[in-house]
């Protein structure tokens, strides 16, 4: 079966967030008062060919742990469905 | 009112994405098989002061066209929600 898998990987609270610090204020600078606590986040989207769910979630999971996400600094939520 | 602001930037169907290129080769490097069109977006994250969510939603599509995606190769998507 065929899978589609999103993977949001966030840096977890109170890690500094060098690209959400300039964001705000490259914000700032053009005028756009009010945006606080920025953070950046990653997305990463792919096909996957697996048995059933149950074994692609268990993949993803692995792929993250091994190489997609630093376990240290970040989090990560993943989200497989059926693809059409 | 305070309002939780999720911007998602993904590149436009097409358009060469070599950080997904890599992450495809180096998890067929380890092991794992089965992943393809491997993808890498951005989620910007951040709370926003505004009068109400129109103003809040607006504010957010100008800062996206301005600053936060490039329109030439990135669709973005906005989420504005009230903050609890």
């Amino acid at each position: 079966m065929n899978f589609a898998v999103t993977i949001d990987v966030r840096g977890v609270e109170g890690i500094a967030d060098p690209e959400g610090r300039t964001i705000e204020r490259a914000l700032g600078s053009l005028g756009f008062s009010g945006a606080s606590t920025v953070r950046v986040g990653k997305v990463i989207t792919f096909d996957l060919e697996a048995d059933d769910r149950s074994s692609a979630e268990s993949t993803v999971r692995e792929m993250c742990d091994r190489l997609l996400a630093n376990p240290v600094i970040e989090r990560y939520e993943i989200t497989v469905s059926t693809s059409s």
